[in-house]
């Protein structure tokens, strides 16, 4: 089976992500490539690490000739990228889409995060209920009839890989603090001063805290689906002197059986995660690293209870750039498709 | 005035900043300096960066000897610092000790998490309750009347001066979660896979989770001092990509008056460190960045409501070798023998 | 085909290595995996980023079972790496050593460098004319036909790559200095105080310059059979703050036709590596970043022309584990047995 | 005795790195701080390290009252910074230039590299005469009566006191290869994608090869002067993951006495800095390492002959903002005013 994909907005990391994970799968082919700035360059003139590899020419995005392709990424900025996909899915496309327009299903809450100044409303909202969200371990049955993927944040996937195996089975409290830290390619190839090496390479802050990030509203949303109501959700992400990788901590205070019998909660990651073949329970005693991840679509997962504060630790270790963001895309592209969901996935980290 | 300085336990990363800070004080001059493994050799072999500045030998330890200096600083491992500062004590020297001997104020305490497999005792009971645990912030009048000080741990002080302010204003409730993210150099000197370059050089981790953590009792402690009360935390350490530098962030419900105006939490950090010379409250909206505090005796501190979910975030960035030990050791120094506080302390971080 | 891969000595980082390309390798089976000092554990316990990839256990070195898997990778520290390949050999199996055990020709010149202070000989001098020097840009013909093979050191590989399409065509005299930078998965797994992050995470430093490092005599070996006749070389090596990635530049004074025409060096650059598939000789007014060939078997070469000194700098990139080290030996027993030489190793780097 | 102090350009590292080695200086105090694009904004709001250390406004650059302060420090781009210091000397100031604008003699030299494309000439010619090159341990005589002193470059600095040594006493040619590696931070604060951490942050690359660098003709002229006649010189200036840090191997052939006795090499250098107080000669078989002269004015140097090719390494290792830039700076101000040279400056690196 020869699988054709297109990738529209590939001058990005995650557009540059998916097309080193697609050189490696053994079913898809990449087709054409699509992006406004860089459009008439190569894609190794763009990005080097492709030179030897990949040299096709960047177009401008056309969505006719993307919708030949059997499967379409798109990773544009917000708003504008959902007006790719409405594009797209007009022409009957199946899309993938690596922004944040398909991942909160309210369009009010759309508008209120990403909306501006005005509150701009949703530029598709007719396609939100028709998204599925990008999480497989969450979401398979959906997602294997999906035309319209919403790729979702690389905060959230720690954040639910984490917890929303124990809030399901109602073992910890919808009221969680999320302390989550994540290397700087996180944020995107635009240089700025937070990420200007001498100022970022050698210490560590949070920022945008206290419900300033807009992952927050995906995580309360996606870990109130886990718990089946409400969850509230302090979020507090970090930059770290890194490239790549991501580690998120959820705390909360154990309920239902876990409230008697915390040994519980290491049950319920363990159970969670025995047929996945990206999520790994680690034994007991060990923690998560983002080094042992990194470059792989896999993820770390570990659950503590601490007897003196009573209060429940998971934590989620994966790259921000694979099961965070391209890595994800293309399992859930496998599982559009029908293809065995590791299809080219399947490589470990690249450590040391 | 001119105030000699013996250091016993040279050879380690706080005995190297406290020759490395105290060349630079006004006052102080190096009289002794004492260490184990590296008796014989010269501070600049055993420290290239002394190169040029100093270049005395190191001996072995002689309580004697030591106890001839005005002030006496102890880094020896837990235990053995102990035993010298009982020497030292006896021979009626003011004693600083950086190790993790003092701080504890329950010798119960102590054996349970220092004693061992057997559970031993404290070696020097009876000094523990003349002991002054050392965050000037804390216990100023105290620490100018100490004849022993406990120096904190590195993790403990960034949580104290976080939290510490909003918990003795009964602002937030005394049960919290204290996310700390540390440099390398808080492990000390001797190599370790943990601290392997190729392995923690670019990747992060959280370690001995769960009350796994020795920094867990003296939080516990501190933070209930400071509530007037009991507290319970958990605590979480995480080892970071880079060389110094601690971030703690602590997490609570506001409690008070706080509960009715959240807008009391930033007033009261605030007020708590406006004659501060060492605490800066950042302004409204900033967050502290280790990089900030590098190299100098200086702390960040910014506190935060969050709306969405009512609870308190509070943060303390510092250096830890600096803030976190020796400098806030030499702070204490500075009041024990009636020095102005910030002498030798006042250098800005070094950034970039 | 299915092609069965013992590895000998999988506990260090080149033996992780070869797991991890050999995963992606379309014909590779990975059969049994040794080591000292890890037999008996899995090896996903001595290399946790293998968690859900390869759960096999190490053994305890067997000859006989080693050899009869179609090709064996050794790593072993050298000596003993040879005498086991000694044993392999006899057995009849191919083998591809990734020691230094068969890297240098002339077995006076082994017992020199590696002899220690006995100046001990070669345990296996019959071998050493049978072994291929595993560079296949250089020695592709009789790395097709060998039985063993001599997996080159990663300077080596970065300066040959760099000098030696130049000193074939005459084009540089013999006479070079070889400035190296390497990250410190270079120095092997075991922690050292030079890998300890506090002392090597944030500076640079040269170490066993003049003669020092064991990698010399390597490199004016090759850069002379490159250039016919006899090669003089300084070599300096250093330490960088990351992980993996080595950049070598090689500076020599133009010869032949590049006396009268120094373009000719560029363009015997671009017309040695026109038709390979893992060494890019980069477009005029680019020069090699290591951060764009990290964990991929590529090479990126540059070379220039200075005026104002009337010198030539050629340079070279590379990772350090993968065309340095495992990679390449991959690329070697492709060569060996006949598959496609690119099989299992055409994946990008992964950046960033 | 106070010394008033101005800076003008204090938005840029070296500015910043100005205010915090002054505030740690004994007699100088800071009297006025100029910057263009910061007028009007507080010194610790442009830069958070000095919270709650300096807090004076920033304003917009005005010569009369800069001309007031004892010394000026101009910290301006080029040309920009020629034209301040014209209106500054024309007023009766003295002026430490930290720009480009003083290093180079010869003004058809500063038009060629500084001059753009149309080679526009020196904007103050007059006062390049006067101007003395700010390298204290080569011109500390003329340094003490200077009026206008060149801030010298960073790698040039570090070339100079590796090499000229040598060259000033005949005992390598001048005609050298110098391969230099520099943190991060040299490049300015400017962001940009060849500092955007996720690009630069884990590996390393040469830039501005073969006479591609305006530090080019700095260290030609420099180590010409040292030789007593011309120099040639190939500069390969490399960038690294680190923030601060610069290490400049020069590699050359030996000549006069050391042709015949190579020891006379180390001899030189170990001459010539035994009553330096900020350049150390290392003990024979240590190499330099940045992370040992972190933060402070102290550079380390060592020189090797390698018997296997004939040539002798010189390497120093430097802060690239303190003695490479700022520190120097202070130093040269510490002789022109008659303080003691080390005045403020004399605190060893921060390590680790």
């Amino acid at each position: 089976m020869s699988l054709s994909v297109a990738i529209v907005g590939a001058s990005g990391y995650t557009g540059a992500e998916l097309l080193r994970l697609l050189l490696a799968h053994p079913s898809a082919r990449i087709a054409r490539v699509f992006a406004r700035r860089s459009a008439g360059e190569r894609v190794d003139e763009v990005f080097p690490q492709l030179r030897g590899a990949l040299s096709m020419a960047i177009e401008a995005f056309d969505a006719d000739a993307a919708a030949e392709a059997d499967v379409v990424f798109t990773a544009l900025p917000h708003g504008e990228s959902a007006r790719a996909v409405l594009d797209l899915a007009e022409r009957g496309a199946r899309v993938i889409d690596l922004s944040a327009d398909f991942r909160l299903r309210d369009p009010a809450t759309y508008a209120r995060w990403y909306g501006g100044e005005e509150g701009e409303g949703h530029p598709a909202p007719a396609l939100l209920e028709r998204a599925v969200y990008g999480v497989p371990e969450r979401y398979r049955g959906a997602l294997s009839e999906a035309q319209i993927v919403a790729g979702p944040g690389c905060y959230p996937t720690a954040a639910i890989l984490a917890a929303a195996p124990l809030l399901s089975r109602g073992l910890i409290e919808p009221d969680l603090v999320v302390d989550a830290k994540s290397g700087a390619s996180g944020a995107g190839r635009s240089p700025s001063r937070a990420t200007h090496l001498p100022e970022a390479g050698e210490g560590v802050r949070a920022y945008k805290v206290a419900s300033g990030h807009r992952h927050t509203p995906e995580i309360v949303q996606e870990l109130g689906r886990a718990a089946g109501g409400d969850a509230k959700v302090l979020f507090t992400p970090h930059l770290l002197p890194m490239s790549r990788g991501l580690l998120a901590c959820a705390y909360a205070r154990p309920a239902g059986e876990a409230a008697r019998n915390p040994a519980a909660i290491r049950e319920a990651i363990e159970e969670a995660y025995a047929d996945e073949r990206f999520v790994t329970a680690l034994p007991p005693g060990a923690c998560p690293d983002t080094a042992h991840v990194r470059g792989s679509n896999r993820a770390h997962v570990s659950a503590h209870y601490d007897e003196g504060s009573g209060r429940v630790l998971a934590m989620c270790a994966l790259d921000n750039l694979v099961k965070g963001a391209s890595g994800q895309a293309i399992q859930c592209m496998n599982l559009m498709v029908g293809l065995e969901e590791t299809a080219g996935l399947a490589a470990p980290g690249v450590f040391p």
